[in-house]
């Protein structure tokens, strides 16, 4: 199957050799091509240049023609940070919130975590996989290509083992490329409440091992926060994952900044993700590595605590990605797009920092970037065709709006049209 | 023609006899029927009840039956207040607030307002026509059933009548019930930027009086705002408006509580819109009066000011109205589902009070309040029908997602296929 999108008015994030990511000012630049072409063959990007460079067509045999003019190309945005394998919802919690309890507040009455970790337990593999395939077709269309999604919710050797085998379920079926993160390490269960070192013993002893051995994550991520997991707490579990082959990748600094940077630095973490605090001393931690800091606006948004200082840590010379966080309790929402424009507005973040923060920054941060987040040859043509607008920037500007006209996953269409070549 | 919709899971905004409007502690009811059925008969709401009530159906010829099976239906969204007929965009003024100017600052270097002017004296009508239609039809799909549209970018007699024929038009031809409003009084158009009150004069005895002779509007708007309109340019505008029949909706206490609420209830205004400033003095002009307060979180979000404070105005008994204020500066956004996300994450109003401001206390706002904002016999058939989702908060909660399956606009499809019966 192939396929030709002609008369592009902007082909944006073009990078013959892509770099791994983009820090500081290089985030400044979006590469683009005004008035271009892009050939796809077999889900891959085949080629792509000016109109006026265009070789034309030789075969016409089983070639599908996309006229995009007025329209924009970019590749799909890269949601490095979900949590949407659950059962239920928190809207009660949310109600709650309103009536003036706090995120933390609502967490120390058996809330948050374990309220969604006693859903989860309670539902069939079967429910958790149909709901979140729900999930996956929405972000789909909202112009989500490829999103990691973390385990967590289980906090039991058995529910994390489902979560992960549904992630795993989902990642072979779901045309959207999936990456796994292993998230044992989300909350204490509520057995475990007055003996956190049991936990932390059974996740080192039972739960790593069995997530190594079966091969049912690439990552390994820990809550490190006061009441959660305290730095030490994170640096015996990161150490237990790398043994077993998993890459850190952590929440850090959501409400306190304890430390947990350096210690996800230590471990050579591929992202760092939350910070809406964060000290100086965070900053030189991140300077010496190849992490990922990655800021979740709607968060920041729905449970109205800081939002992570974009600018603080662009303009120290660091990359930054974006994600959506996507989960029952902080965030229960997937919009790519709303992300996108609360970076610029409240973060300050230029459209063009943004869009390559969600696309190449994000790829990078949950190790897709061979194969995502950028305009490249060879790279899956997971790609955003946006509907008529002025600039890319009015991605950003009109938020709240739909801006996408369609959306290619590995060359097919979005919304479960685009099947993986492999099925 | 006849529509019924049977199964629906909860019948929201049901008042056989509606009031005019909810305060206070009535905003947190919302009578609804479960398990109901609601029959439409040329547009309009002909019966209602429950499923074990049904009558069943006697004649089914023409008849078209919705099963809403775990749906909710409500009436659609009332937005009172926006600027959708203009030319252009600001995406420049949006990436320089990025850069770090207020909008205070764009609008002293002649950006804001008097950018708009500008493009839309280019502007034809069949322009401002089409991309005004486009608007609606976006909002439409987004729930929005009835409008309100300001003019205001025109500052000039020409200019302003312009707009106005342009919104009679989209009134005349679009399936959205849509309300008109003179706004001349938006900012002092360049030629009159040392001579306020020669712009004033020009205002009352040539603007005002051709907008009421050519009844081309129902509402009287004046932006009542330090550098633009004081308080007492404000009660000269609004008496002459009154004097032509135009009932005045002012833009008040946006960035300063200077006496625009006190000025505006003295002039019966049926809505004050902004209100993110507000004092106890102003809180007790509204009680003694029938007008609207009107909260657009939206704009709050995009230009970073303060949020109306709801629950002081609710708390003290008064009513309150949502609306979006889209416009190409402020707010570009039409979304009213985005709107009452922000009411309940930011403004804390319980998803009740928001679907309560964003129905019948929005309708009231703009004189609609016997043809839209409840599900009450006699009534436009103008409604939601929302998607599969376990409680109406889910619709507040699930940011960023669109819950909507269905607009019903006079009993017709959403997306413009609902014409007016009068077509």
């Amino acid at each position: 199957m192939k396929i030709l999108i002609k008369n592009i008015k902007s082909l944006l994030g073009v990078h013959d050799t892509a770099p791994p990511l983009l820090s500081g000012k290089d985030m400044r630049n979006l590469p683009a091509i005004a008035n271009a072409w892009l050939a796809i063959e077999d889900g891959i990007i085949a080629d792509y240049g000016e109109m006026q460079d265009w070789p034309g067509i030789s075969d016409w045999r089983e070639l599908e023609v996309i006229d995009a003019s007025g329209k924009y190309v970019l590749p799909t945005w890269c949601d490095s940070h979900t949590h949407i394998v659950y059962a239920g919802n928190r809207i009660g919690e949310f109600v709650d919130r309103i009536h003036g309890l706090s995120y933390e507040e609502i967490a120390s009455r058996g809330g948050g975590i374990l309220n969604s970790a006693q859903r989860l337990a309670n539902a069939s593999e079967e429910e958790l996989f149909q709901s979140a395939w729900q999930r996956l077709d929405e972000i789909m269309s909202l112009g989500t290509g490829a999103v990691e999604i973390k385990s967590g919710y289980g906090l039991s050797t058995e529910s994390e083992l489902k979560m992960l085998r549904v992630i795993k379920q989902l990642s072979d079926q779901h045309p959207l490329t999936i990456q796994a993160t292993f998230l044992g390490a989300h909350a204490y269960p509520k057995q475990f409440k007055e003996n956190h070192q049991a936990y932390i013993d059974l996740l080192i002893h039972e739960m790593i091992p069995e997530v190594g051995k079966q091969k049912l994550a690439s990552f390994i991520d820990v809550f490190c926060e006061k009441n959660y997991f305290s730095v030490e707490d994170t640096d015996r579990i990161l150490e237990a994952g790398v043994k077993y082959g998993l890459v850190p990748k952590t929440h850090v600094n959501q409400f306190n900044a304890i430390g947990g940077v350096a210690i996800s630095v230590k471990h050579h973490a591929l992202s760092v993700d939350h910070l809406e605090v964060i000290s100086e001393e965070d900053i030189v931690a991140l300077k010496n590595s190849k992490t990922m800091p990655v800021a979740l606006p709607g968060c920041s948004l729905f449970i109205k605590i800081p939002y992570t200082p974009a600018r603080q840590i662009i303009d120290a010379g660091l990359p930054l990605a974006l994600a959506t966080d996507y989960n029952p309790g902080s965030t229960p929402s997937g919009n790519m797009n709303l992300v996108n424009s609360l970076a610029c507005i409240q973060m300050n973040m230029t459209p063009e920092e943004v869009i390559n923060a969600s696309t190449i920054n994000g790829a990078y941060a949950m190790a897709l970037d061979s194969s995502h987040g950028t305009i490249t040859i060879g790279k899956k043509a997971s790609l955003i065709i946006t509907k008529e607008i002025h600039t890319p920037a009015e991605l950003m500007y009109s938020f709240g709006t739909n801006n996408i006209d369609r959306v290619l996953i590995w060359g097919g269409g979005g919304g479960g049209a685009g099947a993986k070549p492999s099925l």
